[in-house]
């Protein structure tokens, strides 16, 4: 997905939350700005929106002592997502539809995302998981995906952020994980997986992890490592989470099949969902 | 007011809303977008934010043929004012206090403000009325106010919107036209009112109109015109309406009455005041 024009407020949107959750320093926060407005001015719009978010938190990094501004947020809801794994399970193995509840479930822990500026609360994690479970969801884009995992002897499963992770997991667990391996983030950007949360909520002893190489908040897949771009040419499958992964692989050079709760108006119209929406939208180049 | 960092965010929907109503050419909403990028990277942030305002719209136009993207929406807020005006008057006159009873309805009309990229419609006018007769208004600004204009031989009223104008109108009525000179933009910029505006109100044979030579959506002491600045200092009060005036002249040289509704966070924590409050503000040097 390009970059839209409705993007550039969002930006500016973006860098002000990001440098304030860094820093308390005002002068960071105006060097953050005025960086970002350097960079909007010459951007190429052909881009995807995620390579300005990959700049913005760059911007942040540079203009502090470069820890982790994300960090406790991560925890606190790969926590609060664990706290709530054995309900989770509960609610797929007694389901009609196991494999559709986990998607669903899978779908609502996308919640859990502090990009665009977005913070998030227990409640907002609750509520999402209550309307996963009941909303309209394509049924017709399910079945494809199901069909698809079904047939697959390879899954790449390419995570999005940590506390979503935990209802990754139970739907790894149900599609069985021998099958998958995981993709996260090469390095630390907003609240996504990296290889060190995915190991916090314990899927490194049930998955193969690999890190993609990156610090985009998606899978911009020509700053990718070798190593992953195998993984991801050689996958039967490719189930990837969040919009960040939408908007960098929806126009990928392999079928990518692409989860996510809509949470931002310029990937709705991109999409042709609605806001709120859970969907499974099958991107890339399709075989 | 200083320019805050949550102004840059609106900066960039402003000129993406101006841009779009100015012309439906893709290319155009590029260049501004981009030239208000470059603008912002090196600005001054202890500008007032109209000062940016200013710049958005200059853009367009350069973008542009240059023609007003406003004039419609003019037209169409000072028609519906118009009908609306016989009501008003009535309400005023049955009221038991006239005089609060008219300043509520003149910061009502502050509704019709088509900055900060927003768009208004008869139902948010409609709206505006109901709540300004009803809400909470400080009544110790409001006697300050009543006593300055009772005591006072001249008194310069700064217009800011088409629309707006007519019940401005009806307060100017109220107050005594003889007593008052109209203040108005020096040229189109947004929605506000220009020597044109006040004239299709019929504000031109009621009092003497003066525009200050300005094309900024508030009032830039250092840009207006001789003649506007002799009149700004002599007047015994100077009653402003709207946030473009609030935020350029909080801080002038002598006492100023602003008077408006509260549309804008910023504003709103830079005043002290709650979101959609109408609002007696008396700002600059206090005598």
């Amino acid at each position: 997905m390009r970059t839209h024009f409705d993007c550039i407020p969002c930006f500016f949107k973006q860098a002000l939350a990001a440098a304030r959750l860094a820093s308390g320093d005002p002068v960071v926060h105006e060097r953050v700005l005025r960086a970002v407005s350097s960079a909007v001015a010459g951007m190429d719009l052909r881009d995807v929106p995620p390579k300005m978010g990959q700049l913005i938190h760059r911007e942040v990094r540079a203009a502090t002592d470069g820890s982790d501004p994300y960090a406790a947020a991560k925890h606190e809801f790969n926590d609060l997502a664990l706290g709530l794994l054995p309900g989770l399970r509960e609610t797929i193995a007694s389901s009609p539809d196991p494999f559709e509840t986990a998607v669903r479930l899978a779908a609502a822990g996308n919640i859990i995302d502090f990009g665009g500026g977005r913070t998030v609360t227990a409640g907002d994690v609750e509520r999402s998981i209550d309307y996963a479970l009941t909303c309209d969801i394509d049924a017709g884009s399910l079945e494809r995906l199901r069909r698809a995992i079904d047939g697959a002897a390879t899954i790449l499963y390419l995570a999005d952020n940590a506390g979503e992770i935990v209802f990754d997991r139970a739907l790894i667990e149900l599609i069985g994980p021998a099958r998958v391996t995981l993709g996260v983030r090469g390095s630390p950007i907003l609240n996504d997986v990296t290889v060190d949360d995915a190991a916090e909520v314990g899927l490194s002893e049930l998955v193969d992890v690999i890190p993609n190489g990156s610090d985009a908040p998606g899978t911009i897949l020509n700053e990718c490592s070798p190593e992953f771009l195998r993984a991801f040419d050689a996958a039967d499958v490719v189930l990837a989470k969040g919009q960040g992964n939408y908007e960098t692989l929806s126009d990928a050079p392999r079928e990518v099949f692409l989860l996510f709760k809509v949470k931002c108006p310029v990937v709705a119209e991109d999409a042709g969902e609605a806001m709120d929406a859970i969907v499974v939208v099958r991107g890339g180049a399709v075989g």
